[in-house]
């Protein structure tokens, strides 16, 4: 029977089809595979082709010479820029306001051929400083009310460049999604006097079905109610809501935990394209006894159709206790 | 300069990127092409390969046998189910029941190559005469909340099969994008004393430069906040809540509008692929005064991304006031 199931945060439905349920090879899917040989904007020696770099972690070399390991650049093509005012303006029913934000680019190796997957932990977790340091200088700029890092892997991910990268936009606004999140967390907190993220880490814990991988610091499950099949939530067990108070240990824990999974999706998938977006409170406020930073990967596997794009609401055709199961039983860990 | 727009209903903040704006030529996109010559199950002869039907428009023949012009049938893989009760449960945190509902698809036209955009206006017509049927019919089951009726069309929309069908889902739940629409409209009117959506079209029509289209019962604009390039919003002039409402004459007249915004999409956007919704008030209420149906309809020229899965926040490449030039040059009118 197929099976309604909410989200105990946001009080999503989501419809888990469990009649016909999919194993990992019933999906037709895109296999990410780097072609290189084209030119790239993001290889070493082509750093005059990029704005200037705003970060860059590197053994050898000037700014904007080769040398580094990773680079953090404005987008070339920003979609929001930090100069200027937010000149906010009426027009009868509708209200608009000026392009206020950042939009900047993590070149997470030098290597055109290395998926996130493939570089030694210690560049991975790079990844994760860089977002971290970046946040701590954006945040600075009190116009920035959220902070938005995110990876989009594979052409059929969104991503336009096959150079591994990440992305961080910085908004003057908080996303609708991110409000419904805190929000739901909130009610529960009104409720209960617990963080509902604290509680899952417990319930998924002791149910077992759902975990794929368990950790010191961090604790990655299936959710309960999946949007999409294979969909991961990586749960740091301490609770924080702000990620970059993250600690060295925790961090370096945090790039272990995101190789193994990415290896065991490869692995398990073939190499599928995937999104990761690190869901954190919004940067101008304290810390929230009632929200948790975590990350939500999928990978992209179905199609979003007219169904879910007019409703939010979701069919997943692989309930995520057997998508759990697979992932466990591929090792790497 | 980039610039945010906020939509009036939803509160919704979208980033329309006007620097580098998209002409339809920009965008490299499926185009949908009816390939045939394989095995189809909605075609005629093949009746009996589907489910009996529900509702058939015919010219001869009887039920499941050919000479049907429309043909409405149970999905042969229903994501819901008509029998049995909730069974609502939870389990510490989480809530679930079963996945009571139902799963239509409309077989528009017998013709395994014609499009939507193809049929005769008549032929159009009757897709939404077979939507409200079967709408009035299943809202009978009062454990239906809401009737979500759509069409995907073209592999990368969604749709699984290329012989061109619409689909309804009778959901237990009303989904939560639809209560976020739902309360936005309320808040308005509590504020205005005023319909947001009755304020929309007068507005649009004052300002004319996001106007696709204008006829005596309804408007075809690009919204002001559109999320996808080449977004349409195909809106009654005639305040009414419930689509199923609609009365012949205006009905008649929604073919001809849509029959023609296809005709449109096809020109200027050579056969993209799409999705539309039809956007109504959830069956079991009474008339609202501060709902008014409306169909959103969106070509799949942009993926969606990690940034827009992670935030429901939206970056479009082409502001509404050039989509709707383009639309509106393009004739068929």
């Amino acid at each position: 029977m197929p099976e309604f199931r909410k989200d105990p945060v946001t009080g999503r439905w989501v419809i888990i089809a469990t009649d016909r349920a999919r194993r990992p090879s019933d999906f037709s899917r895109e296999q990410v595979v780097i072609k290189g040989g084209g030119y790239c904007p993001f290889c070493p020696g082509h750093e005059e082709k990029t704005p200037p770099e705003i970060l860059a972690y590197r053994q050898s070399g000037g700014p904007n010479e080769p040398g580094w390991t990773l680079r953090v650049i404005p987008n070339k093509f920003p979609v929001l820029r930090v100069e200027g005012d937010f000149n906010r303006q009426g027009e009868g029913v509708y209200d608009r306001m000026n392009g206020i934000g950042a939009h900047e680019v993590i070149i997470e190796t030098p290597d055109h051929n290395a998926t996130l997957a493939d570089l030694p932990e210690k560049r991975v977790e790079d990844v994760f400083w860089a977002f971290r340091d970046r946040i701590v200088d954006l945040k600075k700029d009190r116009r920035m009310q959220y902070l938005l890092a995110f990876k989009n892997h594979g052409e059929s991910a969104g991503a336009s460049l096959e150079h591994s990268h990440s992305q961080l936009i910085a908004l003057p606004v908080i996303p609708r999604r991110v409000q419904e999140e805190l929000e739901g967390a909130r009610r529960y907190f009104e409720f209960k006097d617990r963080c509902i993220f604290c509680d899952i880490v417990r319930q998924e814990v002791d149910t077992g079905t759902r975990v794929v991988l368990e950790t010191q610091a961090f604790l990655v499950i299936c959710p309960f109610a999946a949007r999409f099949p294979f969909e991961l939530w990586i749960l740091p067990r301490r609770h924080h809501s702000h990620f970059e108070e993250t600690d060295p240990a925790a961090m370096a824990n945090l790039a272990w935990v995101m190789r193994v999974v990415l290896r065991k999706l490869d692995r398990v998938l073939e190499k599928p394209a995937y999104n990761f977006i690190i869901h954190t409170a919004p940067v101008q406020e304290a810390p929230m006894d009632h929200y948790h930073w975590h990350i939500e990967l999928a990978p992209r596997l179905t199609r979003i159709a007219g169904f879910e794009w007019g409703t939010g609401f979701y069919i997943n055709p692989t309930p995520p206790e057997e998508a759990a199961r697979f992932l466990r039983e591929a090792g790497l860990g």
